[in-house]
């Protein structure tokens, strides 16, 4: 690696061979060092007490050497670290920056479906695991198809990844609702939407619910993005959302052998003011013992936010059929039911678990599997080969084209690879002869490439479509210059944009480069072009990964 | 129950019969509505969705009716609440001020020993367990003896209370180290107080360490009290601690089948601006990723607080033999280890749980015996009639007397109450002949109150030593007016306070009551003397127990 090694004020700069500067202070350098004095050499663990660094220490000096950047230390000392290392922590305002959770939040509006696995591909398939873990992570809700029907399965789907969290109702609980439409107080309860046992401390983060016989009609489960909606009550009513987050409820659960109680505001949030966790059960809540003049303010609040997850909008619902499980991430995604109607029975089985579990198995998953990049690839290979919806190019030929076209317009990494990965739904979601596909593939695949990649690979992906239908609203002429298949699948994808719907596609942040992608989208169905290879594109895309496994 | 009920101002204003006056709003009397409709019967759990609560709902009118308050709604809704149930959730500023959590915060200075007890008595006897507990939760940690030298113990352990966590690392752990005293960089390694894997979310929040062998010399184990040292920080720095309560720190713990990281600051706050949680472990701390301008501040921070944490006047030391087991609150309790030194094998079985299992158990056993002041009575009545270092009188009348002159003092009713049990470590202690309970007898009395009354009541107790050697360092002819046995016990007890001592003692918040106290104690030694039974002063006790299982 090539780079320009220093002292300047006592600190560690750097300026690397692209031009980027990095400076690490002094006393960060110095608790960092990886000698095997300083770090266990086989358990990578820190041997250096950080408190007994002397206060007096300074970086004498620091050269490259070789492979290794060296510092010499006042006291004698030597770090020698890898370039690459110190590459990666830089801590600059830009560097920080990059480094988000890769959580997406999501309302009902727009989704095409729900993210979900089989079971067979998950217990069979680390990719398939690891995919579904993944969506979990993102999405902090997902689906299982196809499990057995035996008593206890809960459990054994928690073992693929973690550990059952035993409570007080046992290692897995039974669901049973006798439905019975004579007792109105009990179909009329409307299991509105909440998470589970906030009057535990700490909350159990994962809950499961396998779904072992359902004859019953109605029963529908219900999801909402409970970060989502706390989002947007911030943004409309600031005042109430404050009060949700800074004013403590208690929670509470008594029967005879168990007295849980538990304090803490419907909204947590991290010291970055970012929302961490919602805690909200209506059936628990404990009477509020709080400043008098805040009663009603609060109860205004609560009552915003919980119609607000009340709203269609925002709830994704589907049934449960026997062999379903659904799994949520039980800090973010609140769940309900709707009433049942009609006589049946309806026999569920649920456990916890933990969210330390799945994201350790799922990094140690992505930190082994082969990689995404080549994977991705072999599926393009594979299945990208075919005529694609009338176009005079195969998909995967189109996708390359598109790339190419971008990179010769000067477009950043992220829209190349968005432009290469633009209909990516056709290659990974089988079967891929799906109609409904075409409908749906900028979700899909913007879906799947948001578990792996930057934002500023997905979202463009996301509006491809979107973009499409606007350019034909605003943009003269362009309609007319469409190729016959683009016409014939634009009245499918609900035809140019009204004039509002124009304005809420221009509001999005990634609209620009949708429009950009939109337009190398149109001019990559050349038959026979010729383009790079594949293979050409991947040091670009090794660098739009979502970083999730480095220290 | 006396009271005067009314609608004011739209809210529901009861003035009780002892004067004091509660103020209800609409919303939230509305919200607590036990009727059959609005709360499920059985369980007790709320059927009402407070969002469904119609935003012009008025309360039309109330009463007293018979035994309940009767409120009447603009919708026809009936409420009728018990009034004690209003009066236990009364919110004025000052009842909730009464509503404090138990927890103590402690250093090693001035603490008699560990709160401890024997694993056969909390296998058989459910106060014996109760109070074990009960230690836990104020200290954040306690020993126990005798535990059978069995692998897998530990998990039984937990069976008594909770739900062991299971991890990566198994439902239980094996520690052992191999002393070896020619590795210096293994015996150097210098195991500084920690809390346990806070790259887990959520971090178990108890851990166990069960000693099976112990042949080592030294190893003595370690516990910090991490809330003490937090608020010390606070009161001493405030900077450096506000910089660890908003910096998060990632940690992180990797090998072949994990991989878990999570980020946090080094302490966490609640919404209350107390300190919820601290967490701390500079092997498993990760690279910083934080703006610059605050690398260097917050490590001077950090430094400062780790340093703090190795200071003797925080840490308890004491070695574990062969059937001890120590248990850690690992949100609040550091522990740590000394080096080792000589030859010899050390074997510990550990195992994580949490908190909520704990704090149920222990509400449970409080809910369901037969009630702590019966149970103090009876011990005052079984081991307190015996003679009381040579005073004239038994222990139990001694204490009587002093809670009767206490009384005809008017003293208020903790004063009273800390009269009445100032020298009940010799009822609760066993054995009570112990001579080296005259030394300790108002701390180990102190904190056996402290589990089940107000600070008022337990804090002049643990003082109360402590204001003889103040008065006979301040006020001339007290010393000569002390009882024979008085005047001998005062050698043992440290002798009269020297100056900066009696400055010390004035700035604690007991100690004029400390003071009183032991006028109290003094005046109580009188063969004879007619007093209440213990029974008289039953009412008044009750008023001053920590309030834990109401809803």
């Amino acid at each position: 690696m090539d780079a320009d090694v220093a002292v300047r004020d006592g600190r560690l700069s750097i300026r690397w061979g692209d031009g980027h500067r990095s400076i690490f202070h002094a006393v960060w350098l110095r608790d960092h060092c990886p000698c095997p004095a300083c770090r266990h050499p086989a358990t990578g663990q820190r041997l250096l007490e950080t408190a007994g660094i002397p206060d007096d220490l300074r970086l004498a000096s620091a050269r490259l050497a070789g492979a290794v950047v060296e510092a010499v230390w006042s006291d004698g000392h030597v770090t020698a670290l890898d370039p690459a290392w110190l590459r990666h922590h830089c801590y600059c305002d830009a560097d920080r920056a990059t480094h988000r959770p890769r959580r997406r939040f999501w309302r009902a509006e727009g989704r095409p479906g729900l993210p979900e696995a089989q079971h067979r591909d998950i217990v069979a398939d680390a990719d398939a695991l690891r995919e579904w873990l993944a969506a979990i992570d993102v999405y902090g809700f997902a689906v299982l198809r196809g499990v057995p029907g035996v008593p206890g399965e809960v459990t054994r789907v928690v073992e693929l990844f973690g550990y059952v969290r035993e409570t007080n109702y046992g290692r897995l609980f039974d669901v049973r609702s006798v439905v019975n439409p004579n007792n109105l107080a009990y179909t009329g309860l409307g299991l509105s939407c909440h998470t589970d046992n906030p009057y535990r401390d700490p909350t159990p983060t994962l809950q499961l619910l396998h779904c072992l016989s359902s004859s019953a009609e109605g029963g529908d489960s219900v999801v909402v993005d409970g970060f989502e909606v706390a989002e947007r009550l911030r943004a409309t009513a600031a005042g109430k959302f404050d009060l949700l987050a800074r004013v403590p409820v208690a929670f509470r659960f008594a029967d005879e052998t168990a007295d849980l109680r538990s304090e803490r505001p419907v909204v947590t949030l991290d010291v970055g003011g970012e929302v961490a966790a919602v805690h909200l059960n209506n059936r628990s809540k404990a009477p509020l013992r709080i400043e008098a003049d805040l009663v009603e303010p609060w109860y205004a609040a609560y009552r915003t936010f919980t119609r607000m997850l009340e709203d269609p909008a925002y709830q994704l619902r589907f049934k449960l059929a026997p062999g379903d499980l659904f799994i949520v991430d039980n800090l973010r995604v609140l769940h309900g039911r709707s009433a049942f109607s009609g006589a049946g029975q309806r026999h569920l089985q649920g456990c916890y678990a933990d969210m330390d579990g799945l994201r350790s198995t799922l990094a140690v998953l992505e930190r082994s599997r082969a990689d995404v990049i080549g994977h991705l690839f072999e599926r393009m290979r594979r299945y990208g080969t075919g005529a694609y919806l009338g176009e005079p190019v195969s998909i995967t030929a189109h996708m390359l084209q598109a790339a190419h076209v971008a990179e010769r317009d000067g477009a950043p990494p992220a829209l190349i690879a968005a432009a290469l990965f633009h209909d990516v739904a056709y290659v990974v979601h089988q079967p891929n002869d799906d109609p409904a596909l075409d409908d749906r593939h900028p979700e899909v695949g913007a879906r799947y490439l948001a578990t792996h990649f930057v934002p500023a690979v997905s979202e463009p992906v996301r509006l491809h479509v979107a973009a499409k239908r606007y350019l034909c609203a605003v943009e003269p002429g362009y309609r007319s210059a469409l190729s016959p298949a683009s016409v014939r699948t634009l009245a499918v994808q609900g035809g140019p944009h009204g004039e509002a719907e124009a304005r809420e596609f221009e509001a999005s942040p990634f609209a620009r480069d949708a429009v950009r992608l939109r337009r190398y989208d149109d001019a990559a169905k050349v038959a026979g072009a010729a383009t790079p290879d594949l293979d050409h594109y991947r040091p670009l895309l090794e660098g739009l990964l979502i970083d999730r496994s480095a220290p």
